[in-house]
């Protein structure tokens, strides 16, 4: 996905705000570098993404496995995701880090991907993740929605759900219905999370069916558990108290889920913005608790727009600490693709703000002072540099979206003025040189406030 | 280069700055995919840049470069500087762009150097150009100057200067000197850039030797011109005239410098950061007219922190369109480094504001209420989501460079305050909750201000 600048301009400002709002949770920000050893990446990546990764190699390293007929992996592959690079990053730094250890990461990754719409080989992840040195209390989990319910309010793209689930519920839940094995509970999962597209009556079937053999009444129990949605916090509690005592697990799962939820709630998250789901499964293997998935309420076909979850332990192939944390993460490209397709991205405003325009060139220097001048102000501002019909000036700031254009002629000059036309509110105005900034300044502010 | 959280603020403080202070010049953001097909990145490069391109390759096309035996170039390369990948995007997206197109680019670039302190590869770069279609006027020439000069005052990394040559002034002189031919003058210019590193008496026997046989006078014309530089404007304005009428090539460059100098100063940049040096000359084929370099006053062993100039096609390579442009480059990381080695990159306070503290597990939702608060006022809040001693809290605090520690203990609570520790200024104070998030705003102005 390249942009042009106007869209980029609307990704920039997402950008902006996601991380302004992962800052203001306290989140540390990390950088790692694109290449990673091969060595590294590979160790945790299941069939599908190793065969998606992209290796490096400069002029130099290709000649010489060009001589040598050598033909092994290169050394150096780019990262597939920010998960493995953390790990990596934790288990270097380890101690001089401190625990725990909350870190935001927002850089493109890379996979080698089929080529079609909507899919980018090439695209940002915004990612948070809590890791602890040893244990990590499961109050953590509750921060990751809270940050989420900031970062997609302020983006303004609609009313949107913050689902929960808790992979020890889902076995406490599979064992008690006689699914004891967590490999078949994996099967089963993957069968459920089929329900969407090939509906209630194939899974039914299969479950039951030879490969499953599960009995009527299991399958009826599973098919009623996994539709289970809460429709707001007091509901949500009272689906966890549905389940029973049950099992350890159950039991477990039941007690985190609920912990969680009066976090969220006293962080303040509107109680329609987060909600119980049990057909959350994410990933088989990773995740051992909370699991989240965030839907758009009105774009349901969007599918999660930001998931994550609870694991165990972050970086078991690079250092023998323990290292359990809890993470979540925005595949911005795609969404930001996803919204625009959904007609949700506004054209947005240049980053510029003012068009100094020119009609002669001895004024150059006059505008160029002005302008110097709005830039302290802490206005964005643009000098048209060369003379040209002040109509043309205008259908240039009009068509690049600059709101303010500033005239200085003759007349302003001399009487130590600037006329101003607000092309949003297709108002004119005239004001003096020194309070041309500050004047500016508020209708800016004005505006952001009344949005 | 990897850094840690503390270092990593400081570093995204500084690409903070240096972006704000593109966009108050009215350039406009553009990202490009780090991949590029190699036929467009090896299209431009000379022979050493061509020999440090890391080349991609995705498992499946590695495979199949395995199996036909093909030794072919690899169809994708990551980018080694940020202008290759302009030309190719002002070029695709020609139509849809608006000319004078002003953009900023901060990415990454990638270069398989050999591994040694200082160098890396894989650094920042943050580019602004100006390009024009079919011409371009000089003076955008001055806001690129006028643009940095914003940038390195607002980082406050010491006094700086801003060093300005022409091509044109470089090549009418040389060919005053006798050295018409412009692949001489690059040899000559060549011999001249030794002069720092070998001093005067080795070029002087270089050029009047065997290999060039330039007349001594015309060598000793030569190095007192490659000395020159200005003291004030006034001292530039004159050494141009110094120079006197010459031929065309000359004139033009004389004529424009002038010209780039008067609009630097008209855009408000002071005298003492800006001067001539008629030793640069930038890139011996690309540039053909104004040139910059940019020195730290107290550490010139530094050498150029941020170059460049104009060119005169950009994009020849991918349209018939004639695109002249003028740019200039911080190769940040690099900058970063060496700031660090100096010691002029303070140790940043961290993004983190605030620390609320927690004695008991029963106050856990009040904490977390009023850290909602915080984050709404604001300000960058951490919990302590895990009861411990608060001794502890307090120095994780300081470590981690959180100015402000809230305490909410069972009396706070009762009367509805907030205790604040101010470890700054290592001050205490007690404030109702209402007031507190204000407070605190309050108090980090205050210090931004008087910083």
């Amino acid at each position: 996905m390249e942009l042009l600048p106007r869209d980029q301009i609307a990704f920039q400002r997402m950008l902006d705000t996601i991380r302004r709002n992962f800052e203001r949770f306290g989140f540390l920000p990390v950088e790692t570098p694109v290449m990673e050893l091969s060595e590294v990446l590979l160790t945790k990546s299941g069939g599908e993404t190793e065969r998606q990764v992209y290796f490096a190699q400069s002029t130099g390293s290709l000649e010489k496995s060009a001589q040598s007929g050598e033909r092994g992996v290169p050394e150096m592959a780019l990262r597939f995701d920010l998960t493995v690079p953390l790990a990596r990053y934790v288990a270097e730094h380890e101690h001089e880090l401190a625990f725990p250890f909350r870190r935001y990461q927002m850089q493109r990754v890379y996979r080698g991907e089929r080529q079609q719409r909507g899919r980018f080989r090439e695209f940002y992840q915004c990612d948070i993740d809590v890791i602890g040195k040893d244990s990590l209390s499961v109050r953590y989990d509750a921060e990751l929605p809270a940050a989420i319910y900031a970062v997609f309010s302020e983006l303004d793209i609609g009313p949107f759900t913050i689902q929960l689930n808790n992979r020890k519920l889902l076995r406490g839940f599979f064992e008690a219905q006689g699914v004891a094995d967590g490999g078949l509970q994996a099967l089963v999962l993957r069968e459920v999370d089929k329900l969407d597209k090939r509906g209630p009556d194939y899974v039914r079937e299969t479950l039951t069916g030879p490969e499953f053999g599960l009995a009527a009444d299991a399958v009826a129990t599973i098919l009623d558990f996994v539709a289970v949605r809460s429709s707001s916090h007091a509901d949500a509690l009272a689906k966890l108290a549905a389940l029973g005592e049950g099992n350890e697990a159950l039991r477990e799962g039941v007690a985190e889920l609920r912990e969680v939820l009066e976090l969220i709630r006293a962080l303040g998250v509107p109680e329609k913005n987060y909600a119980l789901n049990f057909s959350i499964a994410r990933g088989l293997d990773y995740y051992t608790g909370t699991v989240y998935e965030t839907t758009l309420d009105d774009f349901p076909q969007i599918g999660s727009i930001c998931s994550g979850g609870r694991y165990e332990d972050l970086a078991s192939h690079y250092t023998k600490s323990k290292l359990p944390g809890v993470g979540i993460s925005i595949g911005l490209t795609r969404l930001f693709w996803q919204l625009q397709e959904a007609g949700l991205v506004s054209t947005a405003d240049s980053s510029v703000q003012v068009l100094v325009t020119q009609m002669d060139d001895a004024h150059l220097p006059h505008c160029l002072a002005v302008a110097n001048e709005l830039r302290h102000g802490g206005l964005n501002t643009e000098v048209v540099m060369e003379t040209s019909k002040l109509g043309k000036q205008f259908k240039y700031a009009d068509r690049a979206g600059i709101r303010f254009v500033v005239v200085l002629g003759e007349d302003e000059i001399a009487k130590g003025t600037a006329t101003v036309k607000d092309l949003r509110r297709e108002d004119q105005f005239e004001v003096s040189r020194a309070e041309l900034a500050r004047t500016l300044r508020v209708e800016l502010e004005q505006s952001r406030v009344m949005k």
